[in-house]
């Protein structure tokens, strides 16, 4: 999984019916040194992350199914925690 | 998923069964930063998104079994989003 | 999906049973300015591709499922296009 | 598969409900040169590995569905080893 | 798929039961230029690839399939060829 910070909100009014309902994040990965990333991850988000929070987020084919298991959401990657904290050495 | 804009449409005649009557289209990432990636992504696309317009993609298995639940698609990025609005801090 | 150039066949006698009778080429991706990367992909290939060709791969388990219903192939690209033409703005 | 060494536990109280009760690890994958990318990877582990242990991860689809075969864990890496030995060229 | 070269052997005693018996391998990504990118990837191999054979790696859930249909292996890469024969343009 990855580490990033929620930096926005993003909407699509014209979109796939499977993305329907789902709040979507803006998440900037951050870098071992705490530097952040250029990359932009967008993830749903169903367990009420918000912009400045640090977020753990799963990507791929196990996002996809544990988001939903009854149709398929066209999503590769969701926040699957909030962080409270970590100890690195 | 991925925020990318649409810069090209693609054709094969050439080309695998699965792909028959899709529309493809060449996605350029953008960056947090504004600024565009050198990669292009080739995506498919129902939702009527064309050059000029933000998109959401979203990559892999996901995007395979959203996009035909009949017939497997060679396929592995859709457009799921035209993007609206964004927020960021 | 990726956009790259054939640059060459690849053979391996000693390989996995799955892999008997596929057709392997050496795929350079190509970057949204023209420039070649230095990454090289092998793909699988049944349209007949050949070297110079621009092409369309997909890559992952979307290139698996569609290559082969009846049984797997240990493969992770395939060649799912030959370019006729684009356009870019 | 990677190579990495664990430098850190996470910990979120707030999180997807697949993730309760998961040991979660953040592993900083090692270059063939024996340099630290710095990437920051977390993983689900239960085979006990622990801050400076250098550790085999598998990411993707695999790492989900070997960790669990009943439900399905919002997760994309798993320690798959704790590395005793190498001997490279 | 990927082309590298393989550069060493690795063992780990402490690791995920669906690892007991397989071989794994240290293989270095090979550019297009022949040069060698500093990655590590650890594959399974059971076609009996040595150090210094130049093989094609399989990634992602297409890796885990074809190498057991049984059980679910916690592997993302397998060794599928040793490269006889290159033709590059």
């Amino acid at each position: 999984m990855r580490i990033g910070t929620v930096v926005g909100n993003i909407w699509a009014t014209r979109k796939e019916e499977g993305l329907q309902g789902l709040k979507l994040l803006i998440i900037q990965p951050i870098k071992l040194d705490g530097q952040l990333s250029d990359e932009q991850i967008v993830a749903a988000d169903r367990i009420g992350a918000g912009v400045g929070d640090n977020v753990i987020l799963t990507m791929g084919s196990a996002a996809v199914r544990s988001f939903s298991t009854t149709s398929i959401c066209p999503i590769d990657a969701i926040v699957v925690g909030i962080i409270d904290g970590k100890d690195e050495s």
